[in-house]
């Protein structure tokens, strides 16, 4: 597809950088833009390029936030003792949708992936290790994807901090809440069978 | 999702107002940004800008171009005496792509659609009839796509040229290139048989 207008043949290129999107999807979005006002474009330029100027990550738990310190680790309400460990922004998101968390984050900005040549150094570990060593913390929580990465990386913050004397928890894994147990898959059932809880602490919630 | 950051908030929204882009993939793809140069977003930003800034339309045939005339329309070798009509810019990609088209174009922007507020006169569609009254063009070729508002907007056109001693023809419909009848549609089965072809004009070709 070779296109004969060099201004949408650039337009183009850089919208199918992003992620998931193909060329044809690319110049779909590209002529779009010319049914709207120019406004808008430019409003769309403008947002992206304040975005990555201008956003920050919270010095405490590394999410990100438009000031120092991110609102939720501002909070004095919150549980300063319990901190719960994600991958990124969305997983904290997904956290406090539960509405059941009231503790702090730490937002570690990727998985450690030999493949993608991620390592423990390209994420924020260290100052989780510190933190629980000047003894601030007395549970570490692990909501990381039950990935082969997300797996590798619980283990590899267990190993740094077994030997603090915290708790560490991960999520308990099982059958998702409605669903049918014909269609949980084995290893899914198999985790609910050997976590089972008392029947009457589910009555008390 | 109520996201705590405002430069993260203002970014989703508007990549969200993109065709296709619910606020999840937004989010995805704002993300995705952080994980690159900063440059990178420069350059797509700037790439739309220009773009919607400095795209024109050919004054003859109206397709995007970078110059006034686009470079088919400026092509001595091309047939003027033949006209294909069709919506917008990928359908003139996809006609060029076929190397069976040697005439000119003309692109309407858009097809008659009431429902979305698009009537007849915000296509290019009085140029043409001039063109065509000026006895500039022989053969008109509609090449729409055969849905309601294609249907349409040919049935409009063919009202408003009818008259002039010119050739008025349509992209012939009928089963494709390879594929079996069995899982042809029966209305474009239909149309295959109707307008049947004699075998000697397909063992020239």
């Amino acid at each position: 597809m070779n296109l004969p207008s060099k201004l949408l043949e650039q337009a183009v290129y850089e919208i199918a950088q992003l992620p998931g999107l193909g060329r044809k999807t690319a110049l779909g979005m590209a002529l779009h833009l010319l049914h709207l006002p120019k406004s808008h474009t430019h409003r769309l330029a403008f947002a992206l390029q304040q975005f990555v100027d201008g956003i920050k990550r919270c010095q405490r738990c590394h999410n990100l936030s438009d000031t120092e310190i991110c609102h939720i680790c501002a909070d004095p309400k919150r549980d300063a003792q319990t901190v719960c460990v994600v991958e990124d922004i969305r997983d904290v998101l997904a956290m406090e949708n539960t509405g059941a968390y009231r503790g702090l984050y730490q937002v570690l900005g990727g998985k450690i992936s030999p493949m993608d040549g991620v390592g423990p150094r390209d994420l924020y570990i260290a100052d989780l290790v510190e933190k629980v060593s000047r003894g601030a913390v007395s549970e570490i929580i692990f909501a990381l994807s039950s990935t082969m990465e997300g797996d590798t990386t619980m283990f590899y913050l267990f190993k740094q901090l077994q030997d603090f004397p915290i708790r560490i928890t991960t999520l308990a894994r099982g059958v998702a809440v409605g669903d049918a147990l014909e269609y949980a898959d084995s290893i899914t059932l198999g985790k609910s069978l050997t976590h089972r809880v008392p029947y009457e602490s589910v009555l008390k919630h």
